[in-house]
């Protein structure tokens, strides 16, 4: 259970999704945040910005964000989940692009701390063809999810278990998006 | 200089500020979040949340937030920057309520990693008057520094040393808020 009361049943409201009906005024920015990072139009594909999102929340060991942007990752890549999970377990090894891996190598040193992103590591990015647009958008996702993963997990909202309420919600998300 | 070309004069637009400039679409749910979690009508003080990020940014050892925030707290506050130095120096023994020092407590414990909010920490602020919504805001006010702090620094911004401009800044914010 939560540590505040959500005047609601968190198995039907897990995760961010329960706080975003507690606080509707603090959803709103949180909602069009999302939406403008993760689905807006972008030279970046919208599976591989869901994917940096599910690898920091993975990172961040965040159950309930890993797995809901893993599905939402899954849904928008033609590889689907077996990529997801070879990027979670080592993005070194994964199928995936350079400029995908730079771009990955990126968000970690975000996750750790910003200090931590060095000239060398956007230099690699952009020798693969990273744009200015891209690398701010990477930085700001990695800072993103560092904020998603603290509120979801600050405050103690669950996770659940069971990978069909991910899924659906990935349906949901790639057909309506964040603000729906 | 920041690690991608922000196209104007870093020593104009320090920090966020150039970022906002660069990238519009996410300065807007960025500038929105701000406002509601640090301005709009709330039990907690608009100085005292202000303290909060200030708090946080120190700990993430984010220059540009930390002048920044501590500014903007400072303009808010009857004891003005004094406060606000001993908060960031030691929050345990500064000259604050029980209630935002319980807080305080939640907000470091946010920054290290959400699952090291403990039932424990929730109940003593509880106890000392705080409200589930100001519980809510602090966790997001901690979560959403960590992601501005890591925004600021991943970039690699210019964060000025002259407290001058930071003066300047929270006369601007105190009077027209953050959206303007």
């Amino acid at each position: 259970m939560a540590h505040i009361d959500l005047a609601l049943d968190e198995t039907r409201f897990p995760g961010i999704t329960g706080l975003m009906r507690f606080r509707p005024e603090t959803a709103k920015p949180l909602n069009e945040l999302a939406e403008v990072l993760l689905r807006a139009p972008n030279s970046l594909p919208a599976g591989e910005r869901e994917l940096i999102a599910a690898y920091v929340s993975g990172l961040n060991e965040c159950d309930f964000c890993r797995n809901s942007h893993s599905a939402f990752a899954a849904a928008q890549l033609d590889a689907g989940m077996t990529v997801v999970e070879e990027v979670r377990a080592n993005p070194e090894t994964a199928p995936i692009s350079a400029k995908l891996r730079a771009l990955l190598r990126i968000a970690a040193a975000v996750r750790d701390d910003g200090r931590e992103v060095t000239p060398k590591l956007v230099e690699a990015a952009r020798a693969e063809g990273a744009t200015d647009v891209e690398i701010h958008d990477t930085v700001l996702i990695a800072a993103a999810f560092c904020m998603f993963n603290r509120y979801v997990d600050g405050l103690g909202t669950l996770a659940p278990a069971d990978p069909a309420g991910y899924t659906e919600s990935a349906r949901r998300i790639v057909e309506h998006g964040y603000r729906a």
